[in-house]
């Protein structure tokens, strides 16, 4: 069965196949509140269960500003020369993780490949506990 | 001349580079806050100066929360294959166009392909007028 946004036609995607889709990339964008102001930062990521996990540097005004916090984070594959795509969004709780809690978790974050961290600093791993997931999309494919 | 972020590496990017990668572009994700919660929504855009304009329904919870408010704006384009990419973040206050204002630049945004308006229900012109242009470039063709 399928359902659609009454207002805007784009169809919603299932929570199971959101996570599926999440699965297949490991770039996404974090948003998050900081001094009243919405911010924007791109992050390469490991899906864990249905959880998030990116690393940020020791330090850094991100993790300052994004740990114990709600949080939102996005991912879309849009293809505007054939009208068609879809995006994911997840709204949660980001919490960071140590490597005594989960020593394989950071292992797969450090091998990431844009992850600065990778030399061998030891990272700040968060991790965003999905309130809710939720995905639409658009376009001639978006029965697939 | 390049400069580089102390803590991640990252190379900047110039304001005028960055303005050029926003014209490569027409899909990217607004950042906005609403009821205190950060929220990511992606947007079908064009470039008008250094101002991007995206259409939203009439009566859209984006354009209540984002209209007169401080927002940010973020495209990227990153290969973790690569290990390259950049990204261009945009931090603005965002108003509303009208058609009355400037008709030219409702026909631009109107004719954008992932626009669900283009049916031809007159849309809401939220313009984001940028208080600065940050750009962040990453990997093997980052000086190119």
């Amino acid at each position: 069965m399928k359902t659609e946004d009454a207002r805007t036609g784009l169809e919603w995607v299932e929570e199971r196949d959101c996570l599926r889709l999440l699965a297949t990339k490991d770039v996404g964008r974090l948003g998050f509140v900081r001094g009243g102001s919405p911010e924007i930062v791109p992050v390469n990521y490991v899906l864990d269960g249905d959880a998030v996990v990116f690393a940020t540097g020791p330090g850094s005004k991100l993790a300052g500003a994004a740990t114990g916090a709600s949080v939102v984070f996005e991912i879309d594959d849009i293809d505007p020369t054939t009208r068609s795509g879809w995006s994911v969004i997840i709204h949660g709780m980001a919490y960071e993780v140590t490597d005594f809690d989960r020593p394989a978790l950071v292992e797969r974050v450090r091998s990431l490949p844009l992850n600065p961290w990778a030399d061998g600093n030891r990272p700040h791993l968060i991790r965003i506990s999905p309130r809710f997931i939720t995905g639409r999309r658009i376009g001639p494919g978006r029965s697939g």
